[in-house]
């Protein structure tokens, strides 16, 4: 694949935005930026990397630009980084008319976007994620927010992209298992909706290793099921929710283990148990083709509280409506569904049985 | 006018919404409200007042409600209590069913408003103003927003209520310069697009002692205008500006104050200042009629910084896209403009004019 020729998926949210993935396409940014003033926001580690590059074909195109970092990590998305963003963007004159880049993971995909959707009631944001993770599912979709510490993504918005560039290229950098876990989300959405893309990680076709050309289409077909589930269902009140297959549980690992473990470990975890639930239920057994994928991943080890301990994290998931414990289960692959009526020795089972094989 | 039969002006945005204007009708709002849970906001000057009339129709309707209040004024309006109320929300067990009531003036309106756009990224929000500014301008509309140490409504969001309810009983408590205070917002509404409603008030019409038929007629008229005009230009991308007549000069004259001055005084001053810039353009001379609105309204002593001093405040407006100094001016009543091309000698002779009046 040459530079600049990109993969384009459409995400029909209104108004509508391309999610262009390819090889080199990171200077694809300042054709796409409209805004003649850009705040590229990003953290310390990445802009490293990739900064100078962005700025310089921004600068190019005719914009004036000016660089934000905040600390690489999960600390940074929270409020004090938001108001220092948002005070240091009034002091240096960005206006109604400038736009917010966010060059990083999901971290500052989430801190920029609600920076974006904020400043002066809302300004022009693009995503420009250089994570897998990033790529395949927090760049797409316009979901932002910080974390309280009462919980995650607590504060935030809906403020959909004018445009979300995957340079696939980024992610040479990335150490291999990095790679696998940010992969976790890509092989939920092709559980969730794409068996094909499903198929290609049970059969070990999926690795770090693969040619540009390959990678943009791993990366767009899970871009893909993302765009059309936001679609559906942009401000998540239906099937939107779908998306949460293995967060439940994965959720309530990130919190109990106060987020020393990573975010697709979680939910490579939280996979397997949605599946041995399923099973529970009389659908589609699924857990072997899930345990060969979460070896794949090899996640940190299992944190392992009593069930009776993890229960307050299970219901601390904001997606829980109603005070009843909700889990998107699959029937088969590519036809998820949402329960709330799974008894409380189901799942005490399927958290014993992940306990004795991963604890 | 018995209590209930309230006046309904739509708001045709998407999705549309009544306000309801009229005497008693705080008791409507537990009909409105359509969740569960809500959290009512208020200051403590007001929730004094009203909180506990509004909680007990809030409970009688079978509702589970908290009431949360700030310090009264615009110190309120900032970062540290919206953290504080995202925090107590999230303890408290509210969520994405959940509810805002605002109840208060427009800082609660702005504050209140910004914690159900951003809380678990937006929950359903319902205005009760309690001041005829609020009633007339600041609870319709959806603009929402916080003030950072650099400028006013830095952060913020557009986010649209539910339904918004006025009741006029409230305003008997107002003593009566914060009435007419507060009508300048209503006069400017009347000068933009209802010349009725601004005959009236040159004629005297429009007082703190009107009967609450007639109480409830006015608000309407000038929450109608509003109205028309967000559901024209809901983002403020084109004519919902002329809602700013008055205010290049307003906002300036409230910071050169450190907001000493208050809003509708400042905007009192602004629109007799717009009108001198209209009358150097040949536009209708209004400059006897404003200056004696100005004069109904007693404002506080105008500041008197050089025009030097005053011109970066005239320039912090955040509405300046280009760097332009941009004011709305009236051609005649119901016919405002958006010009950015008063030349700065035409500005500083209607400043000059202005302090020998009222320095």
């Amino acid at each position: 694949m040459g530079r600049n020729s990109a993969v384009v998926v459409p995400v029909d949210v209104s108004p509508s935005y391309q999610v262009r993935v390819g090889s080199g396409t990171l200077v694809e940014v300042a054709g796409l930026v409209a805004e003649a003033t850009v705040a590229v926001v990003s953290d310390d580690r990445v802009a490293a990397l990739y900064a100078q590059q962005l700025l310089e074909t921004l600068e190019g195109a005719g914009k004036r630009c000016r660089l934000y970092t905040v600390a690489p990590g999960e600390a940074s998305k929270t409020l004090a980084p938001y108001e220092r963003l948002l005070r240091a963007l009034a002091t240096d004159g960005f206006d109604r008319g400038s736009a917010v880049v966010a060059l990083g993971g999901g971290v500052i995909g989430d801190l920029a976007g609600f920076v974006a959707a904020s400043f002066m009631r809302g300004i022009a944001c693009y995503q420009v994620p250089t994570t897998l993770l990033a790529m395949v599912d927090a760049s797409v979709g316009g979901k932002t927010g910080l974390n309280l510490p009462e919980g995650k993504n607590l504060v935030g918005a809906f403020w959909q992209p004018r445009a979300v560039v995957a340079d696939v290229d980024l992610l040479r950098s990335l150490p291999a298992r990095t790679f696998r876990q940010g992969a976790v989300e890509a092989y939920k959405h092709g559980l969730l909706a794409d068996e094909g893309l499903w198929r290609r990680f049970q059969r070990g076709d999926i690795t770090p290793d693969l040619e540009p050309l390959a990678m943009s289409a791993f990366v767009a077909s899970a871009v893909r099921v993302k765009a059309t589930v936001v679609a559906q269902d942009t401000f998540e009140t239906g099937n939107r929710a779908h998306l949460n297959l293995g967060h439940t549980l994965g959720h309530a690992l990130e919190a109990v283990s106060s987020h020393s473990l990573g975010h697709g470990d979680a939910v490579a975890y939280g996979l397997l148990f949605a599946g041995l639930l399923a099973t529970g239920r009389g659908w589609r057994d699924l857990s072997d083709e899930l345990a060969a994928f979460l070896e794949w991943v090899s996640p940190d080890p299992l944190p392992t509280p009593t069930f009776d301990q993890l229960e307050p994290f299970l219901d601390r998931d904001k997606k829980n409506l109603s005070g009843q414990r909700r889990f998107v289960l699959l029937r088969d692959v590519g036809d998820p569904v949402v329960v709330d009526d799974i008894d409380r020795d189901a799942q005490h089972s399927a958290w014993q049985a992940l306990v004795r094989s991963y604890g």
